[in-house]
C-alpha cells in the first residue's frame, strides 16, 4: 500500500530545498541547507539527514513516507550525477543510492527539468495529460518530455535537452555549450538580456527606459518592468523572444505530438507578454495537422514551491 | 500463447503488398494487389481477403496467425485513416476495425514510417535497441521514433513527423506542407533532385555529367550514378544533403537521447556517399554529451521486403 507522504529534495547550486508533501501537493513542512558549503557529499548528506529527520518529527510523518524524489542537475537514469558544473562534489556521485541508504527509504533522482514536468503532471496545469512538453525558462532553457504518461528518458536518461536544439543554424548566437544558435541563447533569462543589449545597440533610433540602465547589467526583469510600462523596445524584445520560442515549439511538436506545452521558470512570469507571441509564432509555423490543437499553458506550480513539488512528485514513482 | 505467424500488409498509393512472416522475419509467401483500382474500400478489402486466404491456404497457416499488422499512410493511433493524399477511398476509413472484422484476426494499423521502425527493431539493424530513431528517405522524409522499446505515438498517434522539422527557418525551400525550410525539402529523393537543379544553375563554372540530362527530369538516382563515377558536382550534392541531415539528427538527439539513428529508404542505398557527410555533420553539431556515442546505421531490412516486414512486425504487437 502506498504511504501518504513523499519527500522532495531539490538540489540547486546554491541551496538545497527539501520538504514533505501529500498526494495533492500540500507541503506539510519544508526547509533548506546550503549546497555550496559542503565540498564533501557525505557532509552534505549528514546535514540533509539532520534537517529532514527534524522535519519528519515535527510533522509526525516519520513512518509514513512513500519515497524520496530528488531533482538535481546532470542526473542520469540510474540516479548518478556524472557531471554538474554547479555542484561542488567529486564526481560521479551515486546520489539515488546514497540517499536511499542514508534514509532507509527508496529514492529516485532525476534532473530538475524532468522533475518539474512530473510535478506539473501530478499537481499542476497538465493533471491528467499523458503527452506534453514542459519548457523551463530560467538562466538556461530546460525541458521535460512526457509521452504516454511517462517521462521520456532516452538511452542515457538525457532526453529533453531542448534548450540545445539549434534554432538559428550557422548564423546564430554562441552558446555556452560551444555550439551556435541554441534555443537557450535566445529564450532564457540571459538570452533576453542578450537580446536587450543587442537591440539597444542596433536600434539607436529607438528611445527606451532600458537606456537608463547600465547596459552590461540589464536583466530580463528590467525588460519585463519596461515592457509593462509600454516601452516599445522592451515589447519588441518580448516579441522577438516569443517568436523564436513559438517557432521552436512548432518543431518540437513534429517530434512527440504533444497535447500541450507548459511554460515554466522565471521568464514564464512575464505571462502574456511572452505567451502571446509564442502562441502566434507556434500557429504560424506548425504543420497544419496541429494548427489550433496544441495548448500552450503557463505552469500552475507556485513558483517558490515548484522545484520542491516536482522533486516530491518523483518520490511517488519509486518502487 | 502466441501463434507462430503474422500477416503484414503494406498499403501504398499504387500497390498493396501482403505476406505471411515468421518471428525471425522469414517471408513464407507474399503477393500484391493494386490499391488504386479500388475507389471503394469494401471492394479493396474483398480483393485483399481473396489474396490473403489463398496465401494462407498455400502456406498452411490458416489457423496459425497471431495478428495482422498494417502499414498505411496517415493512420492515427486507433487505426483510422483520416486523410491520406495518395489513397482513393472516402475518408475517414476505420481500417484496423474493418480488417480485423473481415479476417476475424486482430489487426493493428500504423503509419508506414512507424511500421518500418518496428520492423527494424524486430528483424533489422536495431534488434535489441530500446531507443532509436528511424529516418526514411523516400519521396518525402518519414520517421519512426522508438523510446524505451516502444513506438512513440503522441497524443494523436502522429509523433515522428520529423520530415517537417524546419531546418532552415525563414530562408529555406518551400515545402509541400506550405511551410518553409522543412527537412524533407532537402533530404528526400525529390530534395536531392532539387539540390541538383539548384547547383547546376548556381555553379555554372562546374562541369558535370548531370549537364547531359534534361534538368527538369534529373532524379536522385542520376545524382548517385554521377557521384559513383567521381563527378564533383554530384559529390557536392551528397555532401550538402548529408550535412543538412547530420545537423538535423544532432537536433533530434536532444529530444529523445537515442542510442542510434537508422537510415532507410531509396536514398539510403547511396550508402557511405550519404552517410559519411551525415556522420561528420552529426559529430560536428551534436552537443558534447553525445559526441562519439550515437550510432548512425543503415537499415538491414532488405529493401523489397522492408515495408512488408515492418507491417508484419506490427502484427506481433496486437493484443
Amino acid at each position: 500500500m502506498r504511504k501518504p507522504y513523499a519527500i522532495g529534495i531539490d538540489i540547486g547550486g546554491t541551496n538545497t530545498v527539501f520538504g514533505i508533501v501529500d498526494a495533492r501537493g500540500n507541503i506539510l513542512g519544508s526547509s533548506s541547507i546550503k549546497t555550496l558549503k559542503h565540498s564533501d557529499v557525505e557532509a552534505f548528506l549528514d546535514d540533509l539527514y539532520t534537517g529532514l529527520t527534524g522535519l519528519m518529527e515535527r510533522t509526525g510523518t516519520m513512518n509514513d513516507i512513500h519515497g524520496i524524489g530528488v531533482g538535481a542537475p546532470g542526473a542520469d537514469r540510474d540516479g548518478v550525477i556524472e557531471y554538474a558544473e554547479n555542484l561542488p562534489w567529486k564526481m560521479p556521485v551515486k546520489l539515488a543510492q546514497l540517499i536511499s541508504e542514508k534514509f532507509g527509504i527508496p529514492a529516485q533522482v532525476t534532473n530538475d527539468a524532468n522533475a518539474a514536468a512530473i510535478g506539473e503532471m501530478m499537481y499542476g496545469a497538465t493533471r491528467g495529460f499523458k503527452d506534453f512538453i514542459m519548457i523551463t525558462l530560467g538562466t538556461g532553457v530546460g525541458s521535460g518530455i512526457v509521452t504516454d504518461g511517462k517521462l521520456l528518458q532516452g538511452h542515457n536518461g538525457l532526453a529533453g535537452e531542448l534548450g540545445h536544439a539549434i534554432v538559428r543554424p550557422g548564423t546564430g548566437r554562441m552558446c555556452g555549450c560551444g555550439r551556435i544558435g541554441c534555443l537557450e541563447t535566445y529564450c532564457s533569462a540571459t538570452g533576453v538580456a542578450r537580446t536587450a543589449r543587442e537591440f539597444l545597440e542596433t536600434k539607436p533610433e529607438m528611445d527606451s527606459l532600458l537606456r537608463n540602465i547600465d547596459i552590461e547589467n540589464i536583466s530580463s526583469k528590467d525588460v519585463y518592468d519596461a515592457a509593462i510600462k509600454g516601452d516599445q523596445l522592451a515589447l519588441e524584445i518580448f516579441e522577438y523572444t516569443g517568436t523564436i520560442l513559438g517557432e521552436a515549439l512548432a518543431n518540437f511538436a513534429t517530434f512527440s505530438d504533444p497535447e500541450a506545452f507548459v511554460i515554466f521558470g522565471g521568464l514564464a512570469k512575464s505571462g502574456d507578454l511572452l505567451l502571446n507571441p509564442v502562441r502566434r509564432a507556434f500557429e504560424k509555423n506548425v504543420i497544419s495537422l496541429w494548427k489550433g490543437k496544441v495548448k500552450i499553458l503557463m505552469s500552475e506550480l507556485k513558483d517558490a514551491d515548484a522545484a520542491l513539488l516536482g522533486a516530491s512528485a518523483v518520490g511517488w514513482n519509486v518502487r
